[in-house]
């Protein structure tokens, strides 16, 4: 239950796999309420990008547990009258005991963890998503029992949330695939990171057709095609990305009882149909609710727990 | 104590009488301290305008209780980026154990509240403020001891708290009357809706005539001249709601026992003048204070307690 | 443990030399955790400025004390409305146990403790930051036992820290000596306040040689050039202020086992040397660390604990 204790988590690939299964059945004892954990520590929220899942599931895992939450918006922290991240690291080291970060760069949230000596975990950044893909691989395992055989599907951009879930994956020993327009494919170094995780044992796969990715596939999955700070490029996106939408004529290439997932907030008509995502095979709501129950085995296993 | 488990509270007619009465009594238990009761639920307070009373009453109310309070201010969350209302609300649905809206149109508190299962309250919108009202009604109750044969005199712009006001007096059993300039009266069919409660026992009375209004009133009762949202149009409307002002000439009409409530913020020379708002029969500070106490009974009574 | 019930602190000089030998000894129990006390109740955070270190370590007291805070960020509340403070202060009275304000007048914190019944603590303002030299004195005494015989210097704008040092070091018997460039002197009437405590038992030295200042000090300490609110003069201040940087040089005159103070955020190159923040003299992390631990005592003199 205290395995993480006192780590970081800034990349899933932070975990091992059996870390990874762990999280998943402590996050499944604390939605069923069969284990009842008491942690009565402070977290902070230094986000300097809009969020409202991330924000109020963190704030809801800490309240349930009988903790407390700071919410750092950069508006009203010194952060933003350019003190460096050094020092505020250094700073709310001695307050805190705990972190979650939502910022752009990677590095800047490695900066942070290496200031700071409590743990600090990764809300978001461009390269990575971990606390979303852990929420979605309790939602596949909730679905489907089991992670072995399964496919998972992503179509879209190559975004931070691809970059996570062809780790998360990997980890969990499912097959992956990302289908992308060119020139938006997930990072190259994480495809690699994933690969070498999967050691042959499982597929990732990169491909620029979204039907030969989707088919026979167990999980379709996508995200919004222009993210935060990206919304100038919309229009120039749409044309590109318009083959990747999940339509019911891409899902119906996929396994019948497949489950749809995206990370919400949803842009219907753009990268997801009305009809699917407000349809019977979306798990959409599930996945969302998971991001506190995944969060607060997170929490629990990092911080220790009564 | 908790009659209205799980209920939403979108208007003032959503309560019936006695459900009112409890709830003022419940309130007046917990704010001589009588009753202590725990609550250890989550409240979301969604607001898209500014708001002190609302707030911090909200606020302090869960925290006495035991519970926690997460502050979802448009702009830190993806309600700003267009997310649509349903799936927002479908989310929070799923983190959270209730959610106190203050918006603009009635009809989105009212899509939120359909697509959330959780209790939602209107926390003000542009048709009703019903908290204030059992707020207003607590402190008349406790200047007065009993509604029965008091008059309530509302003289002003024909807003959301005159509407609820109307309701909330119809609903205990007092006379009411508005007295707005042509063109700012209460709503249409909440008129209808508070004349159908009264049902000829008490009077809903509406004018255009504040003296007439004012006459042997029991409470005098008025608000800005402009809400929120009209500020531009502050300048046409002062010499039109001059006459409608709360000075001592129009005080010197009431009962001589006659209180002087406000929902605040006051503008002193405009709604209210300095002499009556500081002076011997305002009660406002006390009506500001019961905010806190009835909205902890409103609270309790939809969530439960221990 | 309680000497300070009930009362505001709106100034340094609200204290007698024996409430800070209190105030700090209590402080010392809650850091080592030799005493661990509850209480209760509601702290409202009403911050007109930005703010770090204020903000959370007020935050985290409350918490690990078992309260609450309610971060009033003028943004979201009526005071941005135009409200007079009197209505705000009355109001927030009847709703909070216990309010920090940061804002820029003396006269505005002044006027919401008159209006307020509840105690008032003064989080910064033009004319003193009594929080941050509590942290301060703390510092000191942790690194040298006791304060009699002690020189603190001061280098740098004569701003609000400085009239609080001065104060504060008046108060527990040490020396203060003051350098500032001419037409940057802290407040006189704060100088004559500080020499009436100082009753010619210790010194309260105003000077424009920096050198002179710092010969044989056992505290160095600065603080920003530009304050917030100036941070348009900065161009022209910062030529006038370099012969005021702490630098290598300049620490190299005070007593060899001195240390360096420095209340954030930092300018690196502007008021203090990398080299020297970063040096083995700095205390600066611990500095800003006591803003918790000597806070929570402020807090639990003031509101009582169990």
């Amino acid at each position: 239950m205290t395995a993480l204790i006192g780590r970081d988590l800034l990349g899933l690939a932070d975990l091992k796999p059996k870390e990874i299964q762990e999280l998943l059945q402590l996050a499944t004892q604390l939605k069923s309420q069969q284990l009842q954990l008491q942690c009565n520590k402070v977290l902070g929220l230094l986000f300097s990008k809009a969020s409202t899942r991330t924000r109020v599931s963190f704030s809801v895992a800490m309240y349930q547990l009988g903790g407390q939450v700071i919410d750092l918006n950069p508006n009203v922290t010194q952060v933003s009258r350019g003190e460096p991240v050094q020092d505020t690291a250094r700073v709310l080291d001695r307050y805190l005991d705990i972190l979650a970060i939502r910022t752009f760069a990677q590095k800047e949230l490695e900066t942070f963890a290496h200031y700071a000596k409590i743990p600090v975990i990764n809300a978001l950044t461009d390269a990575e998503h971990p606390c979303q893909v852990l929420a979605d691989l309790l939602t596949i395992q909730e679905c489907f029992g089991d992670f072995t055989g399964l496919t998972l599907t992503y179509v879209g951009d190559g975004n931070n949330v691809a970059n996570s879930l062809m780790l998360g994956c990997a980890l969990v020993g499912m097959n992956v695939r990302i289908a992308t327009p060119q020139g938006y494919e997930p990072d190259a170094a994480i495809v690699e990171q994933a690969r070498a995780i999967a050691n042959n044992q499982t597929e990732v796969l990169l491909t620029h057709d979204p039907e030969v990715a989707a088919k026979c596939t167990n999980v379709l999955y996508t995200d919004v095609w222009a993210s935060m700070g990206q919304e100038s490029e919309a229009g120039d996106r749409f044309p590109i990305f318009q083959p990747y939408q999940i339509s019911e004529q891409l899902l119906s290439l996929a396994d019948p009882k497949a489950i749809v997932l995206h990370c919400l907030p949803a842009h219907r008509g753009e990268e997801i149909t009305e009809e699917v995502i407000e349809g019977s095979q979306s798990r959409v709501w599930d996945q969302a609710e998971n991001r506190l129950h995944a969060q607060k085995a997170l929490l629990v296993s990092i911080l220790g727990a009564e």
